[in-house]
């Protein structure tokens, strides 16, 4: 198995080439580079673009964190010590135009005690119903999983869909996509696998974006935007792990909530099933498809 | 000790009364009544009025519920009995102009296995800093404690400031107000400064909306207003008891997050203090202050 510094450095290499594809979209700004450091050890680079023609607020973050876990963080790992150490690249993209999906998208690697695994996953939520680039997205994040096992797509499109869901509202978040995590056999293997799937986001999404950002949208589908930006909030804030041990952990604040979206709103039962494309996509967030069944 | 049906009742004279203040500013529309039941047992009517000329997004909300406390909830209360009772009244009002604060308020009256407990309080969330307003919030609910006991109000309004505080931003969500929990002493005593302390929010916000909400407002205090909303988001969804509660006993969704902001925004490092209004409030929120300090 390589050595801790050079998954590090490999996720530092993925940040630039992410950044690097995003940037085309974006002929006025760049990503700026937000450097922190942990007060128990450690730290990270924040990579942000806000306001962008294309994307209304992103964000491609590494970090490389060590130090001590919190009491509750060892009972939840069931360990009885304390050291751990944590890599990873996480991304957040909310585009300015309800056309193009957010994306979001994590790989992680950890040590504790003398455990060592792998976590991530990539998922996808769309404010228009399009079946096509929804298969696209899953189809470009199966072919690293299917390299690793045969039915390793399934499995972790299913644990996607079982992560990223709201029980008080009895809906997922979005179309779904891949996620996973304690893959601690055949680490060299996984780690293959972790390269491939990172790589493979910028073929999952980067076509979606060039496809659909200059389309033009409706007073509607942005209020439809708006409201479901609420629920992505209300996901991330209330269940999300990865936001709650960036918190538990004395993280950096802004980097770890810089994946809540730029503008939205809440309101009073909203209603929204108002068009066709609105009634396909709650059928999917309430009830998850197979985007690649023939 | 009053029966439980008469503190409901209570609480649903007390909805009618504030609704009745609220709607004086009210001239075109009307909160409107949704009725709940909850699936375990009792229910509730949540008032609404949303789109209003003066209140963006308000709730007054009332609930009666009973039935099975969930075993983390029983570990919780230290109980072994899964019975529970629980009435009250929840109000959450956010105006459209940023002069005119946020405010929430809550009273409520538990039974479990053989305790019975009042809890509630009031709380102040303003988007321009105006010492006048803030004392005169503090000094009508303080009125209240005073008939309560000569220390009240002093533990009382450091409790708000304890509860309502955002670890992670190292914030206050506003400047505070009353709280307080677990009242089981002397429970006909506490009944009426409940009654008064429901009454005393009538007297501590409506002045302040009176003289506020016909004032103009910049671009700035509005995109001021929208962040600091998302903080409330961030409390509310991360922290506040209510709403874990809530959810944890498959209470009325729409209900409980009813308490969220209409519009808001979240920014990467948002600069919060570019005004002097700004710089005030912000100290505020960091250091808790008193405001009736001669």
């Amino acid at each position: 198995m390589r050595k801790k510094e050079s998954i590090a450095s490999w996720f530092r290499e993925l940040q630039s080439k992410i950044i690097e594809a995003l940037e085309v979209f974006e002929p006025k700004i760049r990503f700026e580079s937000h450097p922190w450091k942990r007060p128990g050890g450690g730290g990270g680079d924040s990579r942000i673009l806000a306001e962008g023609e294309v994307f209304e607020k992103a964000g491609v973050n590494v970090s490389e964190v060590e130090g001590e876990l919190p009491p509750s963080l060892m009972a939840k790992l069931e360990t009885t010590s304390s050291n751990f150490y944590a890599t990873g690249l996480s991304l957040v993209i909310h585009p300015r135009s309800p056309q193009v999906p957010t994306v979001h998208a994590n790989w992680r690697y950890f040590e504790q005690s003398d455990r060592r695994w792998f976590g991530g996953g990539a998922d996808l939520t769309p404010f228009v119903f399009r079946p096509e680039d929804f298969r696209h997205f899953h189809e470009s994040l199966r072919r690293p999983c299917d390299r690793l096992g045969p039915k390793v797509y399934d499995e972790f499109k299913q644990k996607c869909d079982e992560y990223f869901y709201l029980p008080h509202r009895k809906e997922h978040r979005g179309i779904g996509g891949i996620f996973f995590d304690y893959l601690s056999e055949n680490l060299d293997q996984v780690f293959e696998f972790i390269k491939e799937s990172g790589m493979s986001l910028i073929d999952a999404y980067i076509p979606i974006v060039q496809k659909r950002h200059s389309l033009s949208f409706s007073e509607r589908e942005k209020d439809f935007q708006w409201l479901r930006r609420g629920r992505y909030v209300e996901f991330n804030l209330i269940y999300d792990r990865g936001t709650k041990f960036g918190l538990e952990t004395q993280g950096n604040t802004e980097s770890i909530l810089m994946s809540l979206p730029p503008k939205l709103s809440f309101e009073f039962q909203p209603e929204l099933e108002k068009t066709e494309s609105e009634k396909e996509l709650m059928k999917a967030f309430r009830n998850p498809k197979n985007w690649l069944a023939s």
